[in-house]
């Protein structure tokens, strides 16, 4: 069975280049990076190499890079790391209400301990206004979380507006930007996003599971969440994972942002074209998605239904969140969707190895599975 | 130039097994195994393999076991997440002078922030004795965290005597053993320990660098230190790295503690035997040391100043803690060793890869090392 993988916003295929690197690494470069002898010197280079690889991408420093765990993980260092360094200036933290789990239950944790936490409204499109922005932040707001791109619907939230309002209501707000369904899709950059903390993911752009970076500027302080040796100037200590990490940075190498943006647009259109020929359809993703993401609502055939029977003939989409494990997604029921919308909602993602033949199959099952399931039902 | 790796303490080479499952993981299991289709099922099974592997290795159930990015992480989530559970019960925590930094340094953090932490001090062997046990242990003590074999000179602590103090002294603590340095080397057995927190580290045992995992009774309750999705019963969520967790099962799997602590004694003894016939050196690790370590101090000449040396000879040893940097030992101070001993201190630390070859190698570069050094001091 051919199979068709179209969930990349969940998680990608490593990439040759990548898996090449971790294999070199875990045959010769298998020293500890925080070792003095030359075993540990040559797998901190790459570890150097694959910062200075990424800090190259976003326009950064090399030592503004931290590797972590993961997204997840960057996202809680970048909440409790600023919280905890600006206690004394304020107890406000803005954020939106279509956040990723890893920051809006990180919020969620503070808010339950005193601090108030403002969720912004985005309307349908994923938008939020400047005045939406203006009227939250203000002089006792610590930090600014907002997500680049939506995980579930794909659209692009106006994280390129805030540091102007940060600054126009003299707060002393920290800005992070959670950047892990943004980067390799579209630019990332320090100097447009006037950020001080950005995160990212490396199983997002086709390295292994299990690795994250927190860009921070060198003019904002954090403080940890995990305690321990030397490494990473104790911002994240622990022994760094070499293999992932330079897994990661051989994937960043490999970018080519405006060739496959054209190729999912073209991936993307043609698949809502098919789809827009099926009455049971409706679209979620707005305008202003990235062509990487498109969500649509299925009618009255529940999403899980649908995807097992995707599953059966190999065709992988999700429901929403990887992360959610098919719990009802919170992102559409804040932006505004009814129940039925929600519950058969499907999301189709992209990567730069989709092809066409694989949006004809998705859309020639898609079909079968609504007349199949609709008759069972 | 023949390489000769006796920094296995440090971090270990992967296993030509784990690193195939790794690739393995890599190429075909690469889905999120939190997604809802069979590239996610698939992937969730692997994760689920290697639990089983870890939980019969150390006689747990397989939902006991949860996967972090390492030893440090997850001795960061034994501490602060049993401190955050137990907060009502008490406010004091018993540990050793000897722990590692990512126990020592969140002990500290704790301390500054009012909890009572007493830091119990070994002999010179490494042994704390039931008396100072049950003096520290009381009814206020809500976590009891101890490693069962020190990371610098491998003397073997007295975690077996623990659990019992705790039910004498009717305390409510939560028992910790960070295993680090003895899992895969001597038994890390549950109904042993009667531990219930236990840590361990992948790259300490030919697995690849960033996973490790933390073992929670299924009868103790504590708090995530990260927050997000669904992951792991929320006590640690994010992705799960497939690549890294199974690849750290494959190597549990090749555990073969019997015959590989028989093969290193051999080794160790006949290094302790040449080290004898050297007058500038001294032993630092204790007679009851796993023979995986082989502690040291060579004199006037400080280690820095040997390490560099031997690297430049093919020859990888350690002057102490990798995660250290280098830093001068705690470890050693705390065992009572005076500074000329602490600075010249040497460890050697073997795996099963090791042969009697590489000792002599050392050995004679050692020796060549002391004149050669001596006359240029």
């Amino acid at each position: 069975m051919r199979e068709v993988y179209l969930d990349n916003s969940a998680t990608t295929k490593v990439s040759n280049k990548a898996k090449t690197k971790a294999i070199e690494m875990m045959e010769n470069f298998y020293g500890n990076p925080s070792s003095q002898h030359e075993k540990g010197f040559e797998a901190q280079k790459e570890v150097e190499k694959a910062k200075e690889i990424i800090a190259k991408e976003i326009g950064s420093d090399p030592n503004e890079i931290y590797f972590t765990s993961g997204g997840t993980e960057a996202n809680n260092l970048a909440i409790f790391g600023a919280v905890k360094a600006m206690k004394r200036k304020g107890n406000k933290i803005v954020t939106s209400a279509i956040e990723h789990s890893s920051i809006f239950e990180a919020c969620r944790y503070l808010e339950e301990r005193g601090l108030q936490v403002v969720y912004l409204k985005p309307d349908i499109t994923g938008c939020i206004s400047k005045e939406q922005l203006l009227e939250a932040i203000d002089e006792n707001t610590i930090l600014v979380t907002m997500m680049m791109v939506n995980n579930e619907v794909g659209s692009i939230l106006p994280v390129e507006e805030v540091k102007r309002c940060i600054e126009i209501k003299r707060s002393p707000a920290i800005f992070h930007v959670d950047a892990v369904q943004a980067f390799g899709k579209i630019p990332v950059k320090v100097s447009k996003l006037k950020a001080d903390l950005i995160t990212a993911s490396a199983h997002k752009v086709h390295a292994p599971k299990g690795c994250g970076f927190l860009y921070k500027s060198k003019n904002v302080r954090i403080l940890p969440i995990i305690y321990g040796g030397e490494q990473q100037e104790k911002i994240r200590p622990g022994t760094e994972s070499s293999p992932l990490i330079s897994a990661f940075g051989a994937a960043v190498s490999e970018f080519d942002i405006e060739g496959n943006y054209e190729k999912v647009s073209t991936l993307r259109d043609y698949l809502l074209d098919q789809l827009s020929q099926i009455k049971e359809i409706t679209l979620n993703s707005p305008e202003n998605a990235i062509p990487y993401v498109a969500n649509f609502s299925i009618g009255k055939i529940k999403a899980e239904t649908m995807l097992n029977f995707l599953s059966s003939k190999g065709v992988y989409v999700s429901g929403g969140s990887a992360c959610a494990k098919g719990k009802k997604s919170r992102v559409l029921k804040n932006l505004g969707f009814d129940d039925e919308r929600v519950t058969s909602s499907i999301r189709v993602s992209f990567s730069k190895y989709n092809t066409k033949q694989d949006v004809d199959e998705l859309v020639k099952y898609l079909k079968e599975g609504l007349s199949t399931l609709a008759r069972s039902n």
